[in-house]
């Protein structure tokens, strides 16, 4: 009996002191339209503990290419919980020699923290000033937002970095692949960057680029 | 003549002047997808003014409960006008001897104001300072955001208070509940807590917790 | 010795795990310079719980007026701890026949709470359509940023209303007084308005305006 | 056989170092749900430039209405590549004679540059003050966002003006047609505005409204 | 005598009725402490219209360069008023041949209104892909934030443009300065963006850089 | 002279072309005046490369406390650079039986990557729903803003584990120690927690609180 009753207390308590309708978070859906804030809700009753956890940054990417680098990032949707917190992280791995190319994050901020290796990394500023760092074992650096920036391995082994960004989607766009590895006419390249058309030609065949 | 001339210039001014597309408001449609934004918009053609006003704070909350208080919030989707809008509302009700127990809103700083009673409110910052006040009937009081805080009546009868948030869904979570009233372990519950295995058990079975 | 070590590991435990610069507010200092964020901030050691508390909303405001009505606000610098944290409050009085006139808060969108009375309120949408709702004791509305609203009594005793702002910093822009109690001159009134010059000069008369 | 081992290496560099899942944009989708950050956003593998282009400021608004001008927006969905993205335009033209009336944009400022003619352009503050500037070809104006301010050709010719505004979506309320072109009822009108019952009936006249 | 009395009346309305610390604007002092927020504001009494204008737009730039353009902004703290206010614009010179260079604005996005003579746009987006428009006189296009992109003059004469930002500080990197302008070494730009070693000294000694 | 002619040409080009007041960062100053957004800005000329890296993440956090635990955060003034951007990172070291006590972060979600060991981490949301999961190394998680968390070393050596912030102070609420390492009244917390006296004191005593 004081058990009945009690339950009854907990259940006109729950019921007198819960904000129903209240999200926390916004677990994507990808299945659903996107808004300029993000990936549609999945259901709550239907989210998990996984739509939380990632286990894709515990691999090192594939660095049997060009850059000797590979970036993975950790996003929704693929990290279907961070949709819409306003921060995310990726995994950079170098191989020895390797390079994440000159590039820029639209949408934000980034701070990177190096864990095996030494990476030499800078930035450009709008005043066009450079600020360059080489970074060993457990230095961290920040990259200010939409700034050109670059990662390079400056030592002899491999190096891993995680980086965190202060956004969930904060894009990448890489300069050279921007350049060289679309569509883009090589004479609006030229005109818009004063490389030569010998070097634009050169580099749209090397990174795969047509026109 | 005139009439109808006037007329076409009206409505020629109408068109020459509007922004057709323009979004004053986005009143919560419950059935649509939610976004990070908050509730999908209700076709504007059927808006209507009830869309806009809430009833549910003219009513005390029902007090008749362990903590002799309760809290009606007025949100989307019930309050559905404020969806979006980045402002929202509750009324506290504190029967003698009733309290708001410890919690945070995750996601709104808390503006308070007496309107009925005696209450002592406080909060503690990230530096583990302590802020308390004793507010009569008139009194506000500001609970920055994300931070634990409490209210509890201090004088010898009722107590009531209005609450506005920086959101339209500021979340509420209550420590008690949080740590004794799900199945969050025992054990991690007291490795987290330093709290004792009796009082955490003993606190479960109150509140309704498990294992 | 045993308290003496004991006291080492709490000191050593809150050096490693404090966020020392961390902000969870901002009390106005309003001797230092503002920003487009709002007020410096006092230094943190000298904030006290007094920062945080506000007995301004607890007294009616002076209702002999022409309106028959007072807005107090609680804002920073007077309650100086919303500082930037997005939220505020203003009481509104209004006396038997009392109007708060047609305005706008350029910054936030607002939440009323009906206290005591009953009054006649009502917003205008861009795309030029009336929301009205007579709310008695305990109703709320909500007016979506920047619109033009209103607040009337329409009962028969004296109103009391609290309302939520979403900005600590919401701003009040009254529309009469914009138009005639002030020196833009008389003529751009009648341009931009379609008012005709004997009322423009009428209530300028009225309201204190010039020009 | 060199061929298809680049190929092979841009491909696996491709894959190794994009964020696929990547939202630079959120081209407006209009038979999308919206939410309160905007528009649905359309398939970003149907969107083309033409989504990110808009012709309809080319063409001179029509002026044959009272206020001898027209206001012509690029907004969303119209204009669907700006959805999102924080920043519009509009064209204002203005007839010998124009005149933009008082207005307010709820949710944006707006800076101002005149192409042709002379332009006399204002805004009040909430402190009342007047902030006049007659401003001539090239000059520019920023208004601070939810005031009220006017423009008036105040030149001899037409004159015509790009605006910039802060918001893919700024709102647009013209203050005489929220006091006279729709049902709100006369006596609220001049109980709310001190205007005269004679005033406000025959500006309800001029302009359509009714009640 | 009835003369004072309203005018006791108006006095007494107005300190029942205004938000005295409110907080429309900030005009930039440039001489105080800037916050991530922008510049300090000016003191609200010492602000004038003048403050709210700004004549830099009118003149064209002086196109006698290597790019044969200019680009004229229209911010704080030169526009004083516009200091976080969320929004912007700039002139666009571009003599017949013109461009201007790749580039991004890291901290908004863009509009474009061509307001004489025909020019090419485009942007190059995170995926890859380029969207190009040829726009005539009145046309617009927008840039999403960050992203990569140029204008130049395609057709016979002289072309003129406006562009908006969606910030007061938008940003600007010209992509080849900010490679070939500074002291950023040879090596780590031909190792970050795939260029020849004879290119990039080439350029640097065109631009102007060392290293 | 072809020289002189040459650097003419480059200087007013950057004359014709740059945004001299763009702020793209605002490095830390703690000795000005803070806002609502963070600290004044560093003087640009002083700031060097320096200001954007951070050594403070290289050495383990010391764990000789009685949660064998160490937060090290990398946080704005003592990483200048990151002052503003809106984003920040941390380091967690665990050694073997070590524990992150329960905790909020007011102003920030966060996500974290596990380096070293395995680390049980779980949080609790609004609705007091638990979310827990077993992290290896290279497991990610992601802990909504504002939402209680911990994490605890389940392995059998010690644990390290980095994690991102969406903010710049994103600010740590250890639970215990805001409840029992202050002079909160016993009584409070006991009323507002449901805890036991006896168990309050007993923790008071452990952690250092009076009252």
């Amino acid at each position: 009996m004081k058990m009945i009753i009690h339950i009854f207390f907990i259940l006109s308590l729950v019921s007198s002191i819960s904000f129903a309708s209240v999200q926390d978070f916004c677990v994507a859906d990808p299945k659903g339209p996107q808004s300029p804030s993000g990936y549609s809700c999945k259901n709550p009753d239907q989210v998990t503990e996984n739509d939380f956890a990632f286990s894709g940054l515990a691999k090192a990417g594939n660095t049997s290419n060009i850059i000797k680098a590979a970036v993975t990032p950790a996003f929704a949707p693929a990290f279907a919980g961070t949709n819409g917190l306003g921060v995310s992280m990726a995994r950079l791995d170098l191989a020895s020699g390797g390079v994440i190319p000159l590039h820029t994050h639209p949408g934000a901020s980034e701070v990177l923290v190096v864990i095996q290796g030494t990476i030499c990394a800078g930035f450009i500023s709008s005043a066009n000033k450079v600020y360059l760092k080489t970074l060993e074992k457990g230095d961290s650096m920040v990259f200010p937002q939409g700034l050109l920036h670059f990662q390079l391995n400056s030592g002899k082994g491999p190096a891993l970095a995680f980086v965190a960004f202060g956004s969930s989607s904060p894009g990448l766009q890489i300069l050279s692949f921007a350049l060289f590895a679309n569509d883009l006419p090589s004479e609006l390249v030229e005109a818009t960057t004063f490389l030569s058309d010998e070097e634009v030609k050169k580099l749209k065949g090397v990174l795969g680029g047509t026109n």
